[in-house]
């Protein structure tokens, strides 16, 4: 399933709710979990991976999501910080599955974790492809 | 794991994408599909199982969303039409898991799949309860 | 200030509230009604102008709003239908502002009101360009 | 029009634009900026003037927003940091025109500006009331 180590390191991002998160039960809207994952993982790709989505991009290279995984423990609500934890759980030929865990600041109690898939995709043709050597050489940390 | 009939009725709704669903890939917003599952569910509680979202908050009830999993197949985009397909795939004591499936209209290919668990919860203590008989009547359908 | 008729006509678009768009104080989030404009403007201008949003793009053109104004008399809630109209207040060599109304439905009670500017631009050098004549026509109406 | 004194104190949060904020034109969706200030009053309210959101929740008081005006001058796009800079523009007996300006870091270029009216509403009646003094005081700084 995957060549790389069992061992990948973990990142933290920290984020602040925004009012307009919270939905009518007064809690982040289960949706916007993900959204911070996306931020934490922008801010991560470029800072601790050293390849930035935008570099990705002028590669002509994009990652789609290919599914995603949420377990939700425990709600965040107005005015919470959190810090998103994200790693790579494994890398196959054409994609990588990323895990992440969302704890509450600062107590850091468990709000959610889960995990996305990504396939690696030729921005023209729209097909997958495999990950360049270079790129995977990045990842694999 | 469940003490409800095998097979449960599939619902259908119809939605449109909104062009504020659309994100910098130019496609629908990854998070966005559950967005439309929680709108079809919304209406499908009311329209066809009889028991509004509403008349739950009305007993002092709540469904929480435990956990959620998307596979994403072909993405949807600005102008497009869908149908979204939910349906009860199993009761517990106290919660259910919503199968749902999303797609394109007029073709009908999958644009998207997967499941919602949900927790009933008693939205003065916070806690998980049974599922009332007469809503576990209504809903086993 | 405009060299456009004085009386262009209305044109409506029926929409419903999707749970998402609920905020914390339990109706449509403000910034929410700008976004049932600009639905409603995406199909009127293909449907009532004869111009799609994906024509102009394939033009190279795009309408970049400049200013935005909201005055909000009754929210939406959960579960509401409205209808949201729109209309060419002015033309100007560049520009359009766009005039809006949002009623509820069925009273037909005015939930809000306002007006949006627009710059046609060119999307290769991002800066404002006249309005083609055949595109003025269509929309002087 | 207003009885409160002419120079008011302005206050700056800084934010990240979040990748869920980028429309289908690659730059921050138009309706985000309010999103933004939104998020800046909040911190500023508890930060800046000593009485919290959730201040006047409890005292069964809240802020509704009856106009708004915002003039886009240079859209935010992704990965951009900004400041938002709020004050009071002019209080009258039942609300107050908030102003504010958001400025891209670190050039600090005007991105947008604008303002929001508010009143102040009896969230059990749904009516507005007057500004208590209290209230008035910590506003007048």
């Amino acid at each position: 399933m995957s060549d790389a180590p069992d061992i990948f390191a973990k990142f933290e991002t920290e984020l602040d709710v925004r009012p307009d998160d919270i939905d009518l039960y007064q809690h982040v809207h289960s949706t916007r979990y993900l959204d911070y994952v996306l931020a934490a993982r922008f801010t991560q790709m470029e800072r601790d991976y050293g390849m930035s989505m935008q570099e990705f991009t002028d590669r002509g290279l994009g990652w789609f999501m290919t599914s995603s995984q949420v377990n939700y423990k425990r709600p965040l609500g107005l005015g919470d910080r959190m810090v998103v934890r994200c790693w790579i759980e494994s890398i196959t030929e054409r994609g990588c599955r990323v895990g992440f865990e969302i704890d509450r600041l600062p107590t850091r109690k468990r709000s959610c974790d889960g995990f996305c898939d990504y396939s690696l995709v030729d921005l023209t043709s729209g097909r997958s492809v495999a990950i360049p050597d270079d790129v995977r050489k990045k990842y694999s940390i």
